[in-house]
């Protein structure tokens, strides 16, 4: 049997990238939210997660049916972990060219993107143009990040056949659906194209049922919320 | 044919990465150095890397033996992609519960340990223990990277059946080959557990190739020297 470990659905990227990935693939698989309360030494959060993996981070995915249960951390291990046990579900693509391009952009927003990712905070339930407009227009760093991932999502479905990155679903379509959102919450201007992708991935079933699962949390974390005073 | 793109030996640790696995497994590659000059955008080294990467930076695969030459770029991508070509190699630990775990430290290391990236860029011909003492006292981000390196260290070893981090020499041990050049070059504390391994990890034929490359390069680049003003 396997177990999730994720954090709030509205504000964990790396949560959401593992818990879309398992959904829309159809993986069974147990979910267990450990809410945000503070990312401090003595927070619930980190005590809870420290006992289960060695970072103290979510994602984590457990293996019941491994040894005394299989702790699996990082999200990008947790992806290989799962193609590798399923390898029916093709959860890379099949092509050796394709995969090591799929492997290599999903590498890319593992260790980057870091302007995005900074300035532009996930944020699922939130709607924050005139911030993104703010952003754009004051942070290069995040003008780049957007133009790298717009030429590489425009290339990707102009030479591939659509509808997802690689075809169907795959890895990479998980590992970048949290770049979705920031677009849609920010508003950032992206082509046409991108935005018809975006709005295929916002109907995956995997990703409406995160997303739903985002809105009915309810929750507002200050430290997660550096445009809000409240929702 | 597989050919490699890196940057300087000394300096480069994502090179080092990719270009110790290749070497120590013994893979038939060329290797093409493409020393940095700047990292603005019309120096030598990114408009040489443009032509070649989408992102610009090294390392590069090529593997010239799939269609028009098929370009894997991103460290942990080639990594794996290495580990499919050559099955035989087993680049990946083979145990199930060895391999996620694996996976697992070097995504983390993909992702992570930027308090030790930043305050101590590789540089494998210094000798920098004074500058090691004092990013010790002052950054606490560093202690807290290198406590979490030696605690995993120290598991895998002791788990482990040795000499390296999965027994044999695997991915993981050249993911963190550059932290070992980063530990002797400031002189961090280690327990003498870890200063075994590190001297392990030096006598790899796949390290000392790269050493000796590094110590033949001999260019000094202010933007990779926070530290010195000359050699
Ligand atoms: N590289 C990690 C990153 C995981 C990560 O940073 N998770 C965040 C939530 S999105 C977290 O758990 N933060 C808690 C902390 O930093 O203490 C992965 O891919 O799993
Ligand atoms: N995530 C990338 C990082 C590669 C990287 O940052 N390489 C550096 C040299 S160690 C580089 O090419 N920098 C050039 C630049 O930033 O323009 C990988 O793993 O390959």
């Amino acid at each position: 049997m396997l177990k999730l470990f994720i954090g709030n659905k509205n504000y964990s990227s790396w949560s959401m990238r593992a818990g879309v990935l398992i959904r829309q693939a159809g993986i069974a698989c147990e979910e267990v939210v450990v809410r945000f309360d503070s990312f401090a030494a003595g927070s619930n959060f980190r005590q809870t997660m420290a006992a289960i993996s060695p970072t103290g981070k979510v994602p984590v995915l457990m293996d019941c049916g491994v040894g005394n249960g299989l702790v699996v951390w990082d999200t990008l291990a947790i992806a290989e972990y799962l193609a590798e046990k399923f390898p029916e579900k093709a959860l890379w693509p099949r092509d050796w060219a394709a995969r090591a391009q799929a492997r290599g952009i999903c590498a890319e927003m593992h260790s980057g993107f870091t302007g995005l990712r900074s300035h532009c905070p996930m944020n699922i339930e939130a709607s924050l143009p005139e911030t993104g407009q703010l952003v754009w227009r004051d942070q290069p760093a995040v003008r780049a990040d957007v133009e790298r991932i717009v030429g590489m999502w425009c290339d990707l479905l102009r030479t591939g056949s659509g509808p997802m990155l690689f075809g169907e679903f795959s890895i990479a379509d998980a590992y970048f659906a949290p770049v979705v959102m920031r677009l849609k919450t920010y508003a950032l201007p992206v082509p046409a194209e991108v935005s018809a992708y975006m709005a295929r991935v916002c109907t995956l079933p995997g990703v409406q049922a995160w997303v739903e699962g985002a809105l009915s949390e309810k929750d507002f974390l200050d430290f997660e919320e550096p445009y809000r005073l409240q929702r």
